[in-house]
C-alpha cells in the first residue's frame, strides 16, 4: 500500500487554505468521517478514521473506518456485502473531519440494523416532550441473518 | 427553558429501536452533530453538542453547539449573522450522533472562512500523491470584517 505519510498539521492559515492534506487526528488518533449517498445526498452514517483507515480509503476507493468498539480497521460492508464505493472525498476547514460521497453495494443498507441510513429516526418535540419517530421503511436485510447474534 | 432531562441510554435494543431520545454523550459529554443544507442536501459543517446545546437546539429551532475551543455554548451565527434555522433533527442507531437539516440566514456562509460549506476542498489522489483542491467559489463574507483578528 502507498504510504501517504500525512504531514503534521501546520498553522491555522496553512490548515485552512493550503493544498496539503494534514489531518488533525484527535487525542485518540481519529478524525470524524461523514458518509453521504452520492446519488440522493442523504446522510448514511457517521464513523471515525485513523491514519490507516484514511490512507486505505484514498488508496482503494472503498470506505475504511476505525472501529472504536472492536479496535480494528474496518472495511465497511465486509460482512454484509454493503461495501461503499467512494466517488468523492472532502475535508473541512480545520481538517479534523472527512466527507465521503459513496454508492452502496449489495442490499444497499448502510446501517447494521438493515436500514438504508443509520439516521432512520426523527427527533420530534410535542407539547414540551421529545420523542423519536422512525421512518416507515422496510429493512434491506435481516441483521440476524447477516451478523448472527452480534447484531 | 424546558428541561428535557434526557434519560440515560438503555440497552442496545432500546437504543436502536426505542422511541425515547437517550443521547450517548462521550467521555467529554459530547455527541457529534452533522449539519446539512435543507434545500441542497450539501454537508455544511460538523460540530459537537453537549446536553445543553442539544436541548437548546430542540427548544429554539436554531442550531446550538458546544465550542470545544472556547468551552462554551455556541449559538451558531451569533457573530456572523448566519444563524441556522433547523427544519429537521435526526439521530442515528446508537444515538451518539445528531443530524440537523437547516437553512442558513444572513450571508449564507456556514464556514468561518466565508465559504458556504466548511468542506470546500476535495481530496484528490494523483500519481500516488494526495492533494487538496479548493472549490472555485467566492467567499460570502470577509472573515476579517466579521471576526476581526479571530478569523
Amino acid at each position: 500500500m502507498t504510504d501517504f505519510n500525512f504531514a503534521p498539521p501546520g498553522d491555522k492559515k496553512t490548515l485552512e487554505s493550503g493544498s496539503q492534506l494534514t489531518p488533525r487526528f484527535d487525542i485518540n488518533g481519529l478524525v470524524t468521517a461523514v458518509v453521504t449517498d452520492f446519488y440522493s445526498g442523504d446522510l448514511l452514517m457517521v464513523a471515525h478514521m485513523n491514519n490507516l483507515a484514511l490512507a486505505k480509503t484514498i488508496e482503494t476507493g472503498q470506505s475504511h473506518f476505525w472501529s472504536r468498539s472492536r479496535q480494528e480497521l474496518w472495511l465497511k460492508g465486509q460482512t454484509s456485502g454493503t461495501v461503499q464505493q467512494v466517488h468523492e472525498i472532502r475535508t473541512d476547514c480545520d481538517q479534523d473531519a472527512i466527507w465521503l460521497k459513496v454508492s452502496v453495494a449489495g442490499a444497499g443498507a448502510t446501517c447494521h440494523t438493515g436500514m438504508p441510513s443509520c439516521f432512520y429516526r426523527r427527533i420530534v418535540k410535542t407539547d414540551g416532550s421529545v420523542s423519536l419517530i422512525a421512518d416507515d421503511i422496510d429493512r434491506q436485510f435481516d441483521p440476524a441473518e447477516i451478523y448472527g447474534n452480534e447484531a
